[in-house]
């Protein structure tokens, strides 16, 4: 993947691809720990309260770039991921979904909303995304949503592990992750033909793939913090949530 | 300390430095290893290398408070912080000193500069420091600065410690901490007059409070991951540096 000669739009799906098989946090101890069963509810509360930091910023993330958008198309496009995670009233959308999914392991509402709790590394890493698609080209930020590549294998593991691993996990508790099943390979979909599109040089060619491993390493940093504070060796940092 | 009443000046000095004794990275136990011996020779280049990033980010996070301030008096007083740090010549001043404890300890001092193989939650939490010291008020950022209330201490430890228990290890490596021992206080003694006189309400003593918080965090989370990644359980994400 070091070639700087220009890719095919096929190889360049390819070389993306080969960053998740490496690099995407399906790979992570934290995640076969959750969906084998080997977590106890604090963990998956834990789990649940950092990765709502994560699912309550992508809008803010995809508005960031929205605003960043040259054209109408493309507007409308990206305005639908908004749609999906925002929702077209109170308590729908994927955020409100995930807050279900909070309450529904035994969190609090309120006290997840607040943020209070979170490790400091999980703020750190989602801000950083936030960041990375207000600074970067328009073609790095696309390029950094491309981890939805690989989303539908990961959720698939999650919902079905959880379910048979955990009692006290139901279908309804997961629900945030069945429409994720089709959004995200539609917004995958359009992500990955723009990226083949627009990445006309070697140059950018290599920045999307770059941006991609960003990406992997901002979902990744969160599940190195997760496990270090609360499994091994289960050290949270001063303020963090401790399991009940 | 979530007292909402308007505290004295020695008050809120006190209770800042009640911060630091909680929450400063002097009570970690990476720190802890550090100067007590307990790390090999790779495990020490992992610091000297994630540490580098840390260190070389220092002058952009005075130069982007630098820009921020409003009279030439306080950019003088923030501009000897570019002198410490940036130098006067090559290979002068702080973050040069600390290229020379990163080669003293074996690393390459190209690999180093390049900021490859250092952790992205190194990268995270030093850039979301920038970021705090740009987005939020100039009182705030002043107060973000206040580490260095709890340095002296901390360096003391480091330096006395590393030369007792490395045998590889020399004072000529070491000769980073020197002058931090006499700049240090001299920086907080201002910053600290400076949130003192400035923090004229008591939501601001409070944010002045959350502040320093902050900044702990930023240093505490930097050790989570170097003990993460090369201690405990000891596993590097993928990219990062690997001990010979």
């Amino acid at each position: 993947m070091l070639t700087e000669t220009l890719l095919s739009p096929e190889d360049l799906a390819d070389a993306l691809r080969a960053i998740g098989a490496e690099r995407y946090h399906i790979h992570h101890p934290f995640h076969r720990l959750l969906h084998a069963g080997g977590l106890t509810r604090g963990q998956v509360q834990a789990w649940a309260l950092n990765r709502y930091y994560y699912q309550a910023t992508i809008p803010v993330k995809d508005a960031t770039l929205l605003a960043r958008l040259p054209t109408a198309e493309l507007r409308r496009e990206w305005r639908r991921r908004l749609v999906d995670h925002d929702g077209d009233a109170p308590n729908t959308g994927g955020v409100a979904r995930w807050l279900k999914l909070a309450e529904g392991v035994g969190l609090d509402r309120d006290y997840v909303q607040s943020g209070t709790g979170i490790l400091p590394a999980t703020r750190f890493a989602v801000d950083a995304y936030v960041a990375f698609v207000r600074d970067r080209t328009v073609l790095e930020a696309v390029a950094s949503s491309l981890t939805e590549l690989f989303s539908p294998k990961i959720i698939a593991e999650r919902v079905s592990g959880m379910l048979a691993n955990y009692d006290w996990i139901t279908e309804g508790t997961l629900a945030y992750f069945t429409p994720r099943l089709t959004q995200a390979p539609q917004d995958s979909d359009f992500a990955l033909a723009y990226v083949q599109r627009h990445a006309r040089t070697a140059a950018e060619q290599q920045a999307v793939l770059a941006a991609l491993r960003f990406k992997c390493d901002v979902l990744w940093a969160q599940l190195d913090a997760l496990e270090h504070a609360y499994v091994t060796p289960a050290t949270p940092p001063p303020g963090a949530f401790i399991p009940a």
